[in-house]
């Protein structure tokens, strides 16, 4: 039989609608995409900080929260990767229901995998960010030595090296990181992003 | 190779000390544990509208916002319900980091599961409310008919027909509900945990 069909909702009392009422704000995902080494979770952080110190209630998703958590029993294969954003939209959609705005910070190089994120948090939910910076420049900053490593066949399905990266064709937000301070950067993507955000 | 030598944490600028300080309370997990029909989600979800009220930051995790989503890929074999009870800590461990009270409602039947979710959100963080409502009273109120179905042999493993229930020995926190009513219990908790909440 299907479990399911005994899993009956119940009423809660505090709504969604309470909490956008009372917190002042709607709470949306900010997708942010983009090459290893791309600057996507010092731009999401640097963006936060501004959300924070604007009211608004946020958090960021990244490797480091969940890859060592929640996900921490996920390899690297294409199945894994699959699973891997499925949860991340999972755990982002209970955020916004919580009424908190939530910034992502994956890599997540496949279309497919963003659109299905797209759905399942809500097309009106869902803000892509494209942190667009070319592959040369992420690999010459290498912050984590990590393309080195790919390069030196360390680490097998390197995106950008020996796994493609399925650039956005488009995105809600597209900032072009190369020869841009990380404030310059900020800064675009305030301009970019302000309108969209309640 | 480990891939997970290759996670390297970012310097998350909005620090958890900041949302405290901001919000003006402490984050902390209510796990609230009991039979199916004990009453634990009325019970969390009136203390939840208490706890809005009071100007908490709240978020209730159970069975219709998670198992409907991100655990849709589990049944309720031995495994699946461990790997259930390990991703709701790891999820209410983010939401904790986010700032907010989490409750959680989850007949988790197994002391050893519970066990985990305290040390995995950190044992101050973790708050165990023990919903004792006895099982033939839950069975004669019987809401979700779930109990009738599992006389019936429609739902194996079912924690108090054919599966046991593993009572904690000293909960944080224990609500006897028979002869209450809602708000009786409701007030009953908000007295015990009160002290607990900053």
């Amino acid at each position: 039989m299907d479990y399911k069909e005994n899993i009956i909702p119940h009423d809660h009392q505090i709504k969604l609608k309470d909490r956008i009422q009372k917190y002042g704000f709607e709470p949306k995902l900010l997708w942010f995409t983009g090459l290893s080494g791309s600057g996507k979770s010092t731009l999401a952080g640097a963006f936060e900080t501004w959300l924070f110190n604007e009211g608004y209630h946020t958090y960021i998703l990244d490797g480091d929260n969940v890859r060592s958590g929640l996900n921490s029993d996920l390899d690297f294969s294409d199945v894994s990767r699959k699973e891997n954003i499925r949860r991340i939209a999972e755990v982002a959609k209970l955020f916004l229901d919580s009424g908190v705005v939530v910034l992502t910070a994956f890599i997540s190089p496949f279309k497919e995998d963003r659109q299905q994120a797209r759905e399942l948090v809500g097309v009106a939910n869902f803000i892509e960010v494209f942190v667009d910076t070319p592959l040369e420049i992420c690999e010459q900053r290498d912050v984590k030595g990590l393309y080195a490593k790919a390069r030196a066949g360390k680490i097998p399905n390197f995106t950008g090296i020996d796994s493609p990266f399925e650039a956005p064709d488009t995105p809600d937000v597209h900032i072009e990181t190369a020869g841009k301070t990380v404030e310059q950067s900020l800064n675009e993507l305030i301009n970019q992003i302000k309108t969209k955000l309640k």
